[in-house]
């Protein structure tokens, strides 16, 4: 498969078009938006037969902050500087200053830019659990602003946005942004896959080649061509090279087209990809917040994190640092009914009938637990830094563990890795050079967080970022 | 910086080859040896004054078994299929299974193939620690594969197959290898860095640019170039981009040319990479063996791994899974002088105090103690499996512990992660289609271990796939 082309074996363009954007989820919707408006001649490219993409498969959270009037009418405040420290201590073991930075500066716009598209956000602040709210509240935690470390060098607040409509909000969020575009100079061709760049040989992106019901149109593009085409939590060979591990996970999160594609036509043009081992994995087990009070032990009885940490939190420390294997250990005065359903892997009337049953090591619990309630009796957890709220001592029989396994629970993943893009979406080569008319957006692109992932950094910096690109392709 | 140029831009062809060879460490040897060997006329570049490479700096060992003449002579059985089984499942989450066979079946033959170019093995077998031992002995333990989980799925066998040489045998290899060059019909270009490689527009490799003393030559190649130019340690860009944590190790195995070169060149031309976040990361602090009777453990005072894994285990859990925080702590019994002289971080009368000293939380070390303790009295290890000889409860005061934080102690690094190649050293896209003309061998391409490393693991896959990267090279 030659997914990139010289413009001379093109005999004829089709069309010809200022700016390409491939791919209508919220990424590829923000970039054309912004590329229209500029009055850049825009085409959108969608290979299904509508626009939304994985986006409108979401839970809909925006992750935004520094002050918006959201947080604002909630009550809360926030700071762009909050944010940023947040985010360069949370995003990963080597995040990107410069796109952080912008990003934390440029929120309080950006959600206002969101609300002049359309989507609407009530001004109320969901209180009972993190993540994706089951109400129609605008503001939620999505993330670990509140956990040990981050809460020692940040002032948390809660970030996450969410478009005004119950449970998941990411097809009210794309319906908007779709319409928007609609509505907008962008014309939109549904059924429609890039299968090729087409590349000069001084490196620059002149065109592309579109298939629709069998056809192959040659699309000259005059500014830039913008990937939008999603993650590769669909392509299982990519998965298997870069990310073995995230093929145990039971629930992968994607629309069709999160097969790699965009990322694929990027680094055949000579982008480099970044990060390709990194996922988010969501691990919705300590729902709701009462859960928390219990403990997390991995196959040798051992705690290994604090359970107050946000799930996508949870969920990468559980599978890419103790295999999978993992409980959450209760006992009868914090057991609830988890927000997702779920059996007990093993009850018993003391911690050595839990080892026995879940086959931990013998006296592992046992350990695990007098350690950790010897602290939690003062209120204290010098191991994990759990927050004091969650601290009880758990010494009521029964006691229960919840099967937090990476066969038998929710490990939600999406990947994370994608095409190195610079704070204006350029496509960099493995050099850092920029690839001329070649841009990328959403999760085509590296993501703002590689790691301890907090809900709604994708459609953020999808949608951030993705108008970054639409402005600068659009500029040629 | 453009890696790759039209033939049509070669105004002169300085040179014509059959087969180029970029870089004369141990991959590039071996293949050069063998394509030379096929009659093809081939050329090697070696951008320094004189070959060798980063292989001339390594200790020498070479992973090699399955019942090889040394193995036998020692007194040690060993068969293919127990070699197959260890690799399958200590060379990280996506072993290649085809390659692994290959290299298992191929061991007795490939170390034949070692002697037959002049390096001398001598036949006895040094019992004293594990990796690189200090005396001209052969052969060594140089893996994890009496530990657990190794030891359970494969029968263990030594397989450090080392030059007859005391200490590092590196040198000792590499002038052999490049002797054998030097006598073969191959000849050497030194002081010559390839800086670009030519392919047509079909994707196929014809040539190559080397740079020498400021005057650049264009090299016409008839039938394959085979980057061999070692790794990116030293290339603190790539590090940070793919590796980030690794540069917080203070010892960089590589000789200069680890700058990435030959893989920025393969990606330029199309090529894949894979496992760029993988590294080698020695910790050798458990030996003399009987340092595997202490306990490791991470700033939250427990235990991480079973202490008898290999050093090239320890490393990457230490470093990649607990943030480089270890110590290994001993008691008066246990104690003796460590083979790379350290300080005790914390010497105390009871762990209360070494938990102190070092700042970890308190109560933690004697809760892990008292586990470790209670089923060492009886020979067991039920949490990580340590082998029963190095078991023995740790009571006798004074207690102390060893510093093996990543700022304090000996992380030896070299990078595992390269181009894609198949098992005939094709350079592979990222859609798995092998571009023409173009070759791999040896840290330039992604290694056989990408986790919990074997010593002699990159000697050995980059003699024994640079071998077949010449031979399939040379065919055209």
């Amino acid at each position: 498969m030659r997914r990139v082309c010289d413009p001379r074996s093109v005999s004829r363009w089709d069309e010809e078009v200022d700016v390409l954007v491939v791919g209508l989820g919220a990424a590829g919707a923000a970039a054309a938006l912004t590329a229209a408006g500029t009055g850049a001649d825009t085409l959108v490219l969608e290979r299904a037969s509508g626009g939304g993409g994985t986006s409108a498969m979401s839970g809909g959270v925006i992750y935004l902050g520094g002050g918006t009037a959201l947080q604002t009418a909630c009550g809360f405040d926030d700071a762009p500087e909050e944010m940023f420290k947040y985010l360069m201590k949370s995003c990963g073991p080597s995040p990107d200053e410069e796109k952080i930075r912008l990003y934390c500066d440029g929120s309080v716009e950006h959600y206002e830019w969101l609300v002049a598209q359309g989507v609407p956000f009530k001004p109320t602040f969901y209180e009972g659990t993190s993540g994706e709210p089951p109400t129609d509240d605008g503001l939620v935690w999505s993330g670990s602003e509140r956990a040990y470390p981050f809460c020692e060098s940040a002032v948390p607040a809660p970030r996450g946005h969410v478009p005004r409509m119950e449970h998941q909000t990411g097809p009210l969020l794309m319906q908007k942004l779709v319409a928007a575009v609609e509505s907008s100079a962008a014309r939109i061709a549904v059924n429609h896959r890039c299968v090729a760049l087409v590349q000069e040989a001084d490196g620059r992106i002149v065109g592309a080649l579109a298939e629709s019901f069998g056809a192959t149109r040659a699309l000259r593009v005059r500014r830039g061509v913008i990937l939008a085409t999603g993650g590769f939590i669909h392509n299982e060979a990519m998965l298997e090279a870069h990310a073995p591990l995230v093929r145990q996970c039971t629930i992968r999160i994607g629309a069709e087209g999160d097969d790699g594609s965009g990322i694929l036509l990027g680094m055949a043009a000579g982008g480099a990809a970044l990060h390709m081992d990194a996922a988010s994995i969501s691990l919705p087990v300590t729902q709701p917040w009462g859960l928390k009070r219990g403990i997390l032990v991995n196959a040798q009885g051992q705690r290994f994190i604090n359970e107050d940490a946000y799930y996508g939190r949870l969920g990468e420390w559980a599978l890419f640092r103790h295999g999978g294997r993992a409980w959450l250990v209760v006992d009868d005065a914090v057991f609830e009914k988890p927000e997702y359903p779920r059996e007990l892997a093993a009850v018993g009337e003391d911690p050595g009938a839990i080892e026995r049953e879940l086959e931990l090591p013998p006296g592992s619990l046992e350990s695990t637990l007098g350690l950790y309630n010897r602290h939690a009796e003062n209120g204290e957890d010098p191991v994990f830094h759990k927050a004091p709220e969650y601290l009880r001592p758990l010494v009521r029989p029964p006691f229960g563990a919840f099967d937090c396994t990476v066969e038998s629970s929710i490990y939600a993943a999406f990947t994370l890795g994608g095409l190195h893009t610079d704070a204006d979406g350029r496509v960099l080569d493995p050099d850092g050079q920029a690839i001329p008319g070649l841009f990328g957006a959403g999760r085509t692109t590296s993501g703002l967080s590689v790691g301890g992932y907090s809900s709604g950094l994708s459609l953020g910096d999808g949608t951030f970022f993705g108008r970054r690109a639409g402005r600068c392709a659009a500029a040629g």
